[in-house]
């Protein structure tokens, strides 16, 4: 569809100097609502103020005392509740810390510095090493391979996942390309879930490099937002049927579960993976804090218990969805200047916008007092080619703050779009 | 002396006869006894049953909600009580994590990957790395500079501290050598600690490499065992003193001061360091575990109060290092075949038998069942050359199974000593 339909240059212009008008109005009013970052609101985290009720005695069920040191892959109980949930086994995991961002970073570092297992050699040895980005993606992992000196490739995302045929071309012919990031479910920030198909490839492509991992961060992998949900495939069965065993990592927290403060971390993948690394972490620690896996393990208690917390989180956010889908709707839908998702879970709305107007558009945004995630953010090196993509963030602000950030964003959507027809 | 003063052969061999048979006497009571690491009790970490008493709300005084995302370095009230305690300033503390050990490893990584404030280049790309490594020392500090790839040289510990002739000689004429492990207070497992003297040569000596650190190591800063307790000069602000405020990174934890498997670990060093490598950890994670930092900062409270409870500590594991003493003493002291140290603080006693008799004894211990750390293991490669440190760590055992093991461990370096004197 063309912007703005059948509008004529007098019709565009009025438009605009209404809109401005507007603009210069909320921006008196100095505002400041921030919605940067997916970042749960104070509702949420009170559905766990209950964390800290069972602290009487700290042993775990197999007798550990998760006061002292040992057990560096993690406690039996917080093994067993997330080997359940994400439908892995207790060997093909491993726990550390609150963080796993830091789980992937440190995976990064060790494929640089010692290599993992099955390599050949650390990356660090070898002249250069591509990385596979879906993009729009989460800007933290891109940094992650940027901070290591990786030329990064854009794949685009399509609405089952990342374009896959483009993937298989990719990594059959160049042994330089090591590896790939992804949100396989609910991804950050387009909201897709990568279906079935998809799984299955990534799972069974030939890979000329013999040491191209999988990153699959499932962050969003339980947080569903609706009673229709997505499914995901279990990569690390998939990559076992396949016949490549050790393909993929998989990592997850209970960040958006519990406190994104003061979660617990982990990371799966094959038994044989899981055992090597373990060699590689016990020199770097003696272990993560088990205690605050035991408070977790007794707190979130079993799947059904953790799905119904999930629920509880829902309620909460679900609305904040639908208040920008409803705005959105009302400003844009018809122009032709925008398009968004509609996710059934994660914590993101993924907002494409004409073609040169994200910068312009957040800038906007910014001077009128809305803080958005900088426009390039989902993209390698912070630069979106197309300068279309912005990324919403909607949990934190309360619905009436949200409100009016999001009025002010269409506002700002519309006023960038009519800046660059009219130019 | 020379071993076993003027006992002639047919004496020497009476006596094996003796010990052999208390030997197998307790070879038969089947005892498993631990002595291998230093951990802390069960009635020290009781000590810490507090910790979760204050968690009805979860703000930081600051007004930062300690459950959400945020705040990198760590939260206002535990860098002001670590900055108390250590006597640096708050913008020269790093929290995170559970682990000093983990936070030793990243920086090590880091100077490989990235280079640390003022490097010219990462570690990674140059042909040569050497450590300094003062022995007996810590393994897990070997291992890790061993992960890497790097040279250890071993420098002798002296009654001040390791040789420090020897250091400023080496590191002023040799540009691969790029840094030194330190454990500067009641060494592991030596107990010494070091003099302000060595203190302030290891702040102003010239070094080669531009790039030169110091890991310093402060793991029992606080952990004294008696009433006279030694002191230690700042390493970071003798640094500065001497006009190289980069050189030192200095590392502890409240892991044997509250729980080891749960406590709170900092860095310290320059402001500038900070800085420069807050940025490099901001790519890493997103932040450590707040709620853990709060729960200790108000659990701990000032350093009067921690100063108190390290007391009850002291009270708890002191009667463990009497005993060890107690026991060598009776049994090998004036032999000429064995020296160990009485340290005003830490956690190990330091044991030298007769040189080529460290791995012998650890063995004769290990068949009668005391597990005590593995001979050489003090030393970088876990090649002792003199094959004659073995390391106590006297503090997890109860004392009456404390008694047995040291009784049964001095049995087999006077019956390894005497296999040597008759061979």
């Amino acid at each position: 569809m063309q912007a703005f339909g059948n509008l004529n240059r007098d019709e565009l212009i009025n438009r605009k100097n209404k809109l401005s008008e507007e603009y210069e109005n909320y921006k008196k009013q100095g505002l400041k609502l921030d919605m940067s970052r997916g970042k749960p609101c104070t509702e949420q985290l009170d559905l766990s103020n209950g964390l800290f009720d069972d602290v009487q005695n700290l042993f775990s069920v197999d007798g550990t005392d998760c006061r002292n040191y040992g057990l560096l892959d993690g406690i039996k109980e917080a093994k067993e509740l997330f080997a359940e949930l994400f439908n892995i086994n207790t060997d093909e995991i491993f726990i550390g810390g609150n963080s796993s961002l830091n789980l992937m970073y440190d995976l990064i570092a060790k494929a640089f510095n010692h290599g993992l297992n099955g390599f050949e050699k650390p990356w660090s040895k070898l002249e250069k090493i591509k990385f596979l980005c879906p993009c729009p993606g989460y800007d933290r992992h891109f940094a992650i391979t940027q901070l290591f000196g990786m030329e990064m490739i854009i794949v685009p995302m399509n609405s089952d996942g990342p374009d896959i045929d483009m993937i298989e071309n990719l990594v059959s012919n160049d042994d330089s390309i090591k590896g790939m990031w992804s949100i396989p479910m609910y991804s950050n920030p387009s909201g897709i879930t990568y279906s079935d198909d998809v799984v299955k490839r990534l799972a069974n492509m030939k890979t000329k490099a013999s040491d191209f991992i999988i990153m699959w961060d499932n962050a969003y992998g339980i947080h569903h937002l609706n009673d229709t949900p997505d499914s995901l495939l279990n990569i690390i069965s998939e990559c076992r049927k396949a016949g490549n065993p050790n393909r993929a990592y998989m990592f997850g927290s209970t960040s958006k579960v519990t406190l994104p403060g003061a979660g617990v971390a982990f990371m799966a993948s094959s038994k044989e993976n899981i055992t090597h690394i373990k060699k590689q972490i016990s020199i770097q620690t003696i272990g993560y804090d088990k205690v605050n896996m035991l408070l977790h393990a007794r707190f979130l208690k079993n799947p059904q218990t953790v799905r119904e917390h999930m629920k509880k989180h829902a309620e909460i956010i679900r609305p904040k969805f639908e208040v920008v889908h409803e705005i959105l709707d009302k400003h844009l839908s018809g122009k032709g200047i925008a398009k968004w998702n509609k996710p059934n879970g994660g914590y993101f709305i993924s907002l494409d916008v004409l073609k040169g107007c994200a910068k312009r558009t957040v800038s906007l945004a910014k001077e009128a007092g809305v803080v958005l995630t900088s426009a390039g953010a989902t993209f390698p090196n912070g630069f979106d080619p197309q300068d279309s993509n912005i990324r919403i963030a909607p949990t934190y602000p309360p619905i009436s703050e949200l409100k009016i950030a999001i009025e002010i964003l269409a506002l700002c959507v519309e006023l960038a779009a009519l800046e660059l027809v009219l130019s």
